[in-house]
């Protein structure tokens, strides 16, 4: 018997991200309930997750109103367990059956865990260099194989890993609305868009751009509207200091 | 047919003790090569795990040396890949078939990482105050079940990836050989072994101690005379500061 599937969910997250593209990948079909992150439900913690974080997922029991969880579900969070989760139920849709591909795939996510999910806050939000940012993207595409997906012809959950980053380090970096110093964002979106050293990159963000899953859980316009708000007031804080110190 | 399997592991280190205890449990046959972290063999890391770190494992070729591995065989590193790698291998021995269990498994696993598991360096290494790790371990027990392993009445790889902290940070509290303060690692021995909030963590790890697979795997004098060895320098050094600071 097919069970219900509920993820709670905010656009703006890229943990999240990555389990509504999974699910619309998984061709499993599921309930969304967008959690506003600046003014939680208070049933949110107490009855779906006690870290208070998006994503989580609610599996099985009755089909309820979201906003009304029953306790009959099991309740799932973490990304990576909720990637692995989502494999799990769509038979080998998500991770192919090869034990030594499946091993590939989680190095891959391992990576990603190490690489580009870190430099994301540090660039975008704690103004570090945007070159971090730009040698973490090589990190990952030098795993990539020559064409596909991370770990072939099929879309993974390594890919589903992943892209919610880069979607975001492209909206950001082009628009130039992170933590970083004003202008450094669009030079490195040019890199990225140009520099033949990411070739491959472009070529796999463009084939995973196409498709409908990115398409339809990814808003660009919001991520932009968001990051632009957030950095607005960290660059006048830095120009008003550069300012009072000279 | 039934592929070969050689683990590139350091009896010392708790991320290859983990993959160590799941191939125990798993009845799987296999190799091991012990690598010397002081003076790893020059063909490691070009021809096992460019990252030289262990554990690593090579999956398939033909049966060779494992100091002469084979370009054929599959080369698979990082712990947590590793623990999925066995599971996925032995079937359901090591992580049952219920999605919402294996889910339960990744995140007790996702818990190890990030607490236990950081603590122990912490504490242990860095000398920050034994009260982490004490801590961390609550925080671990809190989420098994009231009998039995990490996710049920079977072993799984969620108990693979904690036990080897737990044996080493034992071992090293009772005999007070870690950069912690002189004195704190016995008392923090002696809380585990005799406070009522810790019987939970104390009949886990009993019922762990009592397996084959933990025998064959654990040199608890080992541990204790390797961290001696590391300890004695930094004690003195801070006994050496305190005196002059006076
Ligand atoms: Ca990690």
């Amino acid at each position: 018997m097919t069970q219900q599937v509920t993820l709670y969910t905010a656009k703006i997250c890229p943990y999240a991200h990555r389990v509504e593209l999974a699910l619309e990948e998984s061709g499993i079909a599921y309930n969304t309930f967008e959690v506003d992150l600046t003014n939680k439900p208070e049933w949110y913690a107490p009855q779906v997750n006690p870290a208070s974080k998006v994503p989580a997922l609610a599996y099985g029991g009755p089909a309820v109103d979201p906003s009304q969880p029953s306790s009959e579900s099991a309740k799932i969070a973490e990304s990576l367990v909720l990637l692995e989760f989502v494999a799990d139920i769509s038979g080998t849709r998500l991770l192919p059956q090869d034990p030594v591909l499946r091993a590939k795939a989680r190095f891959f996510i391992d990576t990603v865990s190490n690489t580009v999910a870190p430099a994301f806050p540090a660039v975008i939000a704690r103004g570090e260099p945007v070159e971090r940012m730009l040698t973490a993207i090589e990190k990952v595409q030098a795993l990539l194989p020559a064409e596909g997906f991370a770990v072939g012809p099929e879309f993974s959950i390594a890919d589903a890993a992943l892209v919610p980053f880069l979607a975001r380090a492209e909206v950001i970096l082009k628009n130039d609305c992170g933590a970083f110093d004003e202008g450094t964002g669009l030079e490195a979106y040019e890199t990225l868009s140009s520099d033949p050293k990411f070739a491959r990159y472009r070529k796999y963000f463009g084939d995973i751009k196409a498709r409908e899953s990115f398409k339809k859980t990814f808003q660009g316009e919001l991520i932009r509207s968001k990051f632009t708000e957030k950095t607005t007031p960290i660059r006048a804080q830095r120009k008003a200091q550069a300012t009072s110190s000279q």
